[in-house]
């Protein structure tokens, strides 16, 4: 038996759990060869149920659990929600879809650590008893939706917002720092009339800035936890007020503003709430997706591309060919973008089946929530760090595209009118030359006039 | 030529804009044979520009446009929003990615519908300018965006909203209705301990309560219009102050809250609003889902199904099968529920394939997302109306198999142990005998311990 | 009531029917105040149903219906299949999940319609009956998803393969029109080694043709048809060699190889050949979304994108800026890609939520399925048209492009080394000159052995 | 530094490598805290990289290598082939998205392994140089693809197909166990005419083998390999004839058709053979679930549920309710199916996102790809062994059922009439009682004439 599993009681639930749980090869083995990724063993929500199972202990002794009982158990429930004791959790998220298992290995791990600590005997239950005393007033069908809900938080809170609010920073320092340099502005991909490279990059802060409102907006339902309605939702075998003295304890062991869930049916049945915070990720991906693929296009070249912008060369080029970088932070995130719009899809399904009571499509729900939410985080980390933050304009290009542009002709509507503003645009089109020798050319006007008249630093806003 | 093609130019622009744009066909020839259905066409956005159109021009005679164009732009603008004119607009989804073509067709139409009024020539653009008149201080590629807002604010509070409020009013009545049904829980799909029919309808209740909540909180972002952004979103163009008056003319004209877009580079570029209010009505796609199916699940039988709840008959049954009644509401329900599904994926992947100043997917995200809302809306109506009202709780079904159930026993751990109550559980389950029976059989309490400790509305709620 | 309904019989299931089906509204009222589009009408489905409805005549003709009530109805069927009969069938996709409402109003169009013929009285069910004549040894559950198949092979057939093939053709054209035309290759967005046009443009022709292959590949399963499993599968109340004799017929009336299916429970319980027949037109979109970014990046510009192509002009550009033009083909094209995904999911969900021995997601499943085909088909074309045949190649700006590359110094590697060809490359890089110069004024080589050893042309394959 | 990086090159390119691509970090930091999951790791794609880089050498040396560099590279090869050295590949998922960084990671450990066999010193690319020989003729743009390939094909053919074809002989085996078990059919949820549990149980029979069928159709284009186009697809730097006898030696090694992919161009550019294989995985998925469904469905109870299957007991219920067992396999497989749903829709738009000469969403792909067929592939070894196998039919339960089901009325259609078979249903519906009582007190038939005329097993088939 792996060494790490010395917490897990020798019950035949326990020794059979890994077994037919063990993914990713379900394989019914005792236990899986290689053993289980961190992601699949879904450690935040380890984490989540030792804060959660803190909560639980001192409720209960509120309400008359033996306070050496639960103090023990608030001690180990710490460790696990510290992580000290993630190898004792084998279980992955292709198990039940409840997640009893692992409440179950919850359970057992924090009354044996406890037992542990009182100079008890490992499996004998004695003093403390993983149902009687760790799950009581609880279920699992109450307890892994609040640890979801809790994990889930907390990832938005540490990795997530985080993130993306540097992110933001750092997009809205370069918004400033090119507030000045004119440029081409493109729409259908093709040339338009012309903006700021710093207004171009708003747009991008708003993105983020956007983002961050509408995961924030999802989060009062996130904040709703389940404890306190055990098997079904109507909270039999709990005290009245266990549930709202819950959700106030695990609010102050995190800072975060739980609440217990106005019905409990709900959040027992369904997760619309992993849902709808799953959307607001999956529209964080989209706008991630737009501005990491800008920035590549924008400084693609560096002879036959925009050009625009200058990327970081953070790695050397090809084997190949000398020169050549690479915008593979935008790669990295756009792969991110497309993984968090498919992981969305998971969710999405997941949510819409659950029957009767329980969904049972919890632990893939969460899975997939928390792995987006620290995607995002991470890779908003890394792209600003490796790419935002080292972005330089190439003015030099900047300024011949916008200066050879035909689309300046607009300026001249004003002056000359439509017709004949068009009539120098498209000969110089076909001529492949400038506007103003153009212009000249055609006797429409002088060279001081064109110079007077085409200023693309008076096109960039109303009058 | 189509009659109702009449108000439109007989610009080049227009008559090609059919043909190139001309879906399903999207064939190249002039009018496609069969013409195109009211959703492809977006009757929605036609209308929402019926109303930016006027207020726009209420705004430029402000800044001095002919009282006399300015008012006949109005009511021509007028006769769009309310839907007279719907058939003078040919285009559909599959055109212009920017939307350019139906904004033109728009300008048109209004222009030659003035200079009737006027009683000018048709197509003599006098004295009423598509461009200079109709589209002053506007671009397709504000326009556009706005008419997707105004026209998706306007589905959501006429259609989607009044329909969520009337499902959860009739579900709400059904939970207070069956208040004191008793009745056997279900989780994994297995049989649980109890709680009310009332207690389980006001799960859905609570779903739906929050599916209005979710999606009025999307609802911010989607009341910012991008008019006044012009081709890049500098409002190269317009006036200063033309963005916000135009803006609280539309909230004026609506009596919706709109305002003026912070950011206008985001709001051309970018549809983010639109993929976030798709994902709220995705999450109320699962929410209707889960209803929908526990109540045909619930309704199934009548002798070889659950059978707890009775079903309204709209329809007579299968011609072969006499009795046979069919949960059509909840199919029709769960049908629109995955095509929401889908139609968000349709928007999540426009909404993330934006290129610089412009997203070019728009077309087809409003059309999903008008799609979506009104089919949630509709569908929400007709389930309510067809169905919900109609439900009646089978009581002598629901008793039946809440007193046969093997999970009240649950009642007794207090009493006699956990063990023996499991004893009494195995083997009633195992001879296929009452609870009752066997405990007294087993010789744990009498036939009067049975019944005053095993109360099933002793169960429904902590103490 | 709508003049067009004529047809329909008196009998309350169809009075109803149309109540509770009526989408978009699902509204209850009689008739929709707009008529349903015809996408939700689902026509291909009716004109399907009219050749399933001729073929079960022939066989119950084979098997001692009368011949005068099989002929009558046969030509009736033949009316329904050829579309003259559509404005008798107002049901929209929006009805129960099994399509009974729609196979009702196709038993008693036709069998009016034979009255008709036969001189009868409309509605007396006299001499031809609704249920015992039109839908003799049939069951809504096995012809609906039998009119799904053939619905569904018809379009492949006449709409999507035609349309690719006209697309790999038109680009298999451009491939060898453009074989000599060398090029710069981009990687990541960013420069690299040359390729010839036609190289890049045979990587389409090869995305196309894998495309058709793909759609054929998912062909054998449409090819099975549940005609002959009645209600539930086994074939009650059918004859012996109905099913094979119903697919043989309809083989003969399409020129499709339609057979029986093997296994009557899967083909009604489930619909996994269309979810099939999706996931090859979602990689279809793909490819043709790839496709037409491509496109339209390469044909960027006119001044400050890549630049290497030119494509044809359709539409006049904006009334602002002169010579503007968009890609809207491309446009268009990437909007239906991204519709036809969502479509998938769409057909995803419906395909995964059957139960027991019926899928009832039918209707919804059949017209995403449809539409995904359809938009698919008609894309191709209006794209091949309207945009590949016109496409010219800038050979000038191509030229200019691979000649400033970089890139080509990977030719310098085997005669003066890797080093001394990355200083080379670096060093030009720096300071914005070409190669050559920067090679010479190196001292690395001459003029003329520069020219020798950089040969774009000997760069275009292995050796 | 990590132990395991020893074979790692000093170069700055592989130290910095793991900075900048550490998932789930992507931190930033020199090696990520937590080692990265195998998973993430893409560890099947490292193994399929041993088995190319192996067949590379083999042929270079046909053309030319040295033999003793050849062969030390063939045996550090095959150890990253059989996992031996799978510590050295710290680079996760979230890197360039032309998956350069594991190209580089490979040459790097399998030229120090060669090395470190022929006693030189590591780090010193001496004698075997990672690039010029290990890479030689190679580029990351065609040996990352090559390796996806290898590694779906491994994957399909090692865990996947066999997992369903255990499945699928469980399910046949079960299919002719229940062959003679009469039970009432299911049709939208409600009761319809019997079939019998073996019938029921060949459609799912049906849907695995089709999704073997569909697996195996989408194989061939995993099957062509893409090695032998190096940087673009030309075959810069390759030698004629390399691509076919690469792709002859992967054949080899694997015992799989590879072939050389027959257009280098699209192979690079697109990977719509892996959309096209994860289809077929999202249609497998769908199959699943319906599959998993039912049999949880027709599980339910073990009281208040359908009952008509007895589900193995894997686990004990829950703590507080005894008897009760949940199908915990069923929503593993169904947590399972949504996953993949999810994972195609990554994989899709990952692989709608290809810009000219190269997808850069390579490494997201194919760790979704390879996560689904490993999904799908274990979940049914552990659904089949864990659940399938065990299934019994509650027989009593079934005949019960069936014999009080109204549905059986459909027999006397033929001896009574449709009407008066009605007025029978409709009665015994009303009153609670049998179809016999009913007929037999109507007056209709005797109780003899009601036995003889009805009976199931004659409602099983045509006739």
């Amino acid at each position: 038996m792996y060494r790490a599993l010395r917490l897990l009681a020798r019950s035949r639930s326990l020794l059979r759990a890994p077994a037919s749980a063990s993914a990713p090869g379900l394989s019914g083995a005792a236990v899986p060869p290689s053993w289980p990724p961190n992601a699949a063993r879904m450690i935040p929500v380890i984490k989540a149920f030792g804060i959660l199972k803190r909560a639980a202990a001192e409720v209960n002794q509120d309400y008359g659990l033996d306070p050496k009982i639960a103090n023990a158990i608030m001690k180990a429930a710490d460790e696990v929600a510290e992580g000290k004791l993630n190898d004792h959790f084998p279980l992955v998220v292709w198990q039940t879809g409840s997640g009893t298992q692992t409440n179950m290995n919850v359970n057992e791990v924090i009354s044996n650590r406890a037992i542990e600590m009182l100079g008890g005997e490992l499996g004998s239950k004695k003093p403390v008893h993983p149902n009687d005393h760790v799950n009581k007033s609880q279920s699992s069908n109450d307890t892994f939706p609040t640890a979801m809900h809790i994990a889930a938080a907390v990832e938005v809170h540490e990795v997530l917002l985080p993130g993306l609010q540097k992110l933001h920073d750092a997009l809205d320092a370069k918004s400033k720092e090119f507030a000045q340099i004119i440029k081409i502005g493109r729409t259908h991909t093709q040339d338009a009339v012309p903006l700021t490279l710093g207004q171009e990059f708003s747009g991008y802060v708003q993105q983020v800035s956007y983002a961050m409102v509408r995961i924030k907006a999802a989060m009062p339902r996130i904040y709703e936890l389940a404890a306190g309605g055990t098997a079904v939702g109507t909270g039999l075998n709990t005290r009245i007020g266990f549930a709202e003295k819950v959700a106030a304890k695990v609010a102050a062991l995190t800072g975060l503003p739980f609440v217990t869930a106005p019905n409990k049916f709900e959040a027992l049945a369904a997760h619309d709430a992993l849902v709808e915070l799953s959307g607001a990720m999956n529209t964080t991906a989209c706008s991630l997706m737009k501005i990491a693929n800008d920035i590549r296009f924008l400084g693609s070249g560096p002879r036959s591309g925009l050009g625009e912008l200058i990327l970081p060369e953070n790695e050397p080029g090809s084997s190949i060919m000398p020169g050549k970088v690479n915008p593979t932070q935008c790669e990295a995130m756009t792969m991110v973008a497309a993984q968090v719009m498919g992981n969305h899809v998971a969710v999405t399904v997941g949510g819409s089946n659950g029957h009767f009571e329980l969904n049972v499509f919890k632990p893939m729900m969460i899975k997939n929530v928390l792995h987006s939410a620290r995607l995002l985080g991470d890779a908003s980390v890394s792209f600003t760090e490796n790419c935002v933050v080292g972005i330089q304009a190439n003015t030099e290009r900047i300024n011949k595209l916008m200066n050879e542009s035909l689309m300046l002709v607009t300026a001249l509507n004003l002056h000359i009118g439509y017709d004949k503003a068009a009539k120098i645009a498209k000969t110089a089109h076909k001529n492949g030359s400038t506007l103003k020798e153009t212009a000249i050319e055609l006797g429409y006007l002088t060279a001081e006039q064109f110079d007077e008249w085409v200023k693309p630093k008076d096109m960039l806003g109303p009058k």
